[in-house]
């Protein structure tokens, strides 16, 4: 493959699609062709990578012929759809979705967690939920260095989680708010849902649908997707994980209150900081007499995850809370895509 | 006193005091006269009481003179000053600042969960923070129904917790961004801090200074004051409390997520429920099959505190997430403030 690799983005119009083409640019996969693929609606625009336009083809299974990797990033119902006729022709699919996370044969891969169970894969690897990811990053350097027994996890999720359009009604009802007007609601919490609610100067404690354990669905793919992450093909002890998902009025970047017990009773600050600086993607700024910690301003348009507001709880000895925050468009998603697609180039797996 | 009570309210003209004004005309304290006192600089406007007009005046040691009770929200400095001289003067006052709350004699006063404790009052009652009150409201029906063991709460605060002119930066900021200008910070995350960070769009992980210890000493009254609120007088075993406290671009009423350890690993969230939906001062919104919970539009101008998205721990029998949405400015401040002057006047404490 020494001339490079065909490589196809399903989704490519998108808010993360978008940024995949611009993540895969920056990459150091060596790319001889890109087929950007799409929905019939959006078929015939002309999006650019690395200079050159690049039409956009509508999405069948004969494109995929030729084709060494695919990056999706379309929904669900596409990638289900879709991506087994893409490994039918013998392409390895990154899937950003949640199709196949959960599917037991089906890695799900933080790069800088859990690389290792690539080799494993059947066509497809799947990239977790953008919050959980984030975690991950924050985390597996405090795992590794001083253990973790339980995270209890509040989330601060950004309007753009939802897609381009829910980022433009976010900014749409704010304009109508500050003009003092109703504010129109038509996709948040959750588009497929019956009734919606403005995010403009508002909290929405639901993101995606509400279960029978009255668990949001994306409460359930914190705990779940962490478990698989952290506890699959490694020589950990089970680890307890609760989560309460938020979204706020940010356009982009996450923010994670995070409550951790690491079982070790004399873990200290000191240590987890120097964890984290050692550790890659991941940025300590904890810097409390210069204010200086995470903000979603800040953190945009950024691969790492950002960590800072470590604090000892005071009276649960090895217990510890901290405040991450990452661009949930990036490592959240089209950046995680394309680095597990760069971890397969550099493993030969594809 | 059957003519009724010479009450002042000092700080008269900000977010609080002009609130304090509102629900000191709702409530069932009989009001002989009002005096407004405030600044030099607010003294001479005229504010309205009952549809009557009353002259602000400038607060001085003898304006107190033949005052029965002060509502205090001026500032910890301000409170300092006035509160000794009042109190000499023979009014009884309670204060919405963080000047006395730790003081042993002074009670601090959630009238939900403590209102036992006034009758040990010197002249001076203090309220609890915002952030606290309401935590306090919706947790004490469960620690009376099943117990409480150990709270870790992350907040989503509102920027009118900061006063008037926050809240309008916050507007100015937000409408700078929707209009492609750059943010002008010059408030939060706190006025006296060397460095101010926009709000608008954004979220700020630090609420009043960071201590010597990280936390932030919003962070270390919530732990505190809770203490001292839950445990005062009271018959119960020690409660571990640990929290995060952010700030968040949402004008008015602030969030919490809560996790707490009940102690009793046969507690189920329809005792939770049950629990909350008896009790007084909070209103259980959980409805999930009908995407029914709290949210800070709905809740801001209420005197309640909404609980909802009550979710049992999965793995430790016991625990339960919870989300909380109550108005800052009256439960968290300008309402608990009034409200414990009418317990005063109904226990004939003043």
């Amino acid at each position: 493959m020494s001339e490079g690799y065909t490589v196809a983005i399903l989704g490519a119009t998108g808010a993360v699609g978008t940024r995949m083409i611009q993540q895969l640019a920056a990459s150091t996969i060596p790319v001889a062709k890109l087929k950007l693929l799409a929905s019939q609606r959006s078929a015939g625009k002309t999006l650019t990578f690395k200079g050159q336009p690049v039409t956009v083809e509508e999405a069948k299974p004969e494109s995929f012929d030729g084709v060494d990797i695919v990056l999706a990033s379309a929904g669900g119902s596409v990638s289900k759809k879709f991506l087994p006729e893409a490994v039918k022709r013998g392409a390895v699919c990154v899937d950003n979705t949640s199709a196949f996370r959960m599917e037991p044969d089906v890695p799900l891969v933080v790069p800088e967690v859990n690389e290792n169970v690539l080799p494993r894969h059947h066509g497809i690897i799947a990239n977790p939920n953008c919050s959980t990811i984030m975690m991950m990053v924050a985390l597996e350097p405090i795992r590794q260095a001083v253990g973790l027994k339980q995270i209890i996890v509040s989330t601060y999720q950004a309007a753009s989680g939802a897609g381009q359009s829910a980022l433009n009604e976010l900014y749409s009802e704010a304009q109508d708010y500050l003009d003092h007007k109703d504010m129109q609601a038509e996709i948040f919490p959750t588009k497929g849902e019956p009734k919606h609610y403005p995010l403009a100067f508002n909290l929405l404690p639901q993101i995606d649908v509400l279960e029978d354990n009255y668990y949001s669905h994306e409460e359930w793919k914190m705990i779940h997707e962490t478990k698989k992450i952290m506890l699959d093909d490694m020589d950990a002890p089970d680890i307890k994980v609760t989560a309460t998902c938020v979204r706020v009025p940010v356009p982009i970047s996450h923010g994670e209150s995070i409550w951790i017990d690491t079982g070790d009773p004399d873990a200290t600050v000191d240590e987890l900081r120097a964890a984290i600086e050692a550790a890659p993607g991941v940025v300590l700024q904890d810097d409390p007499a210069h204010q200086v910690y995470p903000q979603p301003i800040n953190a945009t348009g950024k691969r790492e995850t950002f960590v800072g507001r470590i604090r000892a709880d005071l009276e649960n000895p090895g217990a510890f809370n901290l405040w991450a925050v990452s661009d949930n468009l990036l490592k959240g998603a089209a950046w995680n895509t394309v680095q597990i697609a760069e971890r397969l180039v550099a493993q030969k797996l594809v």
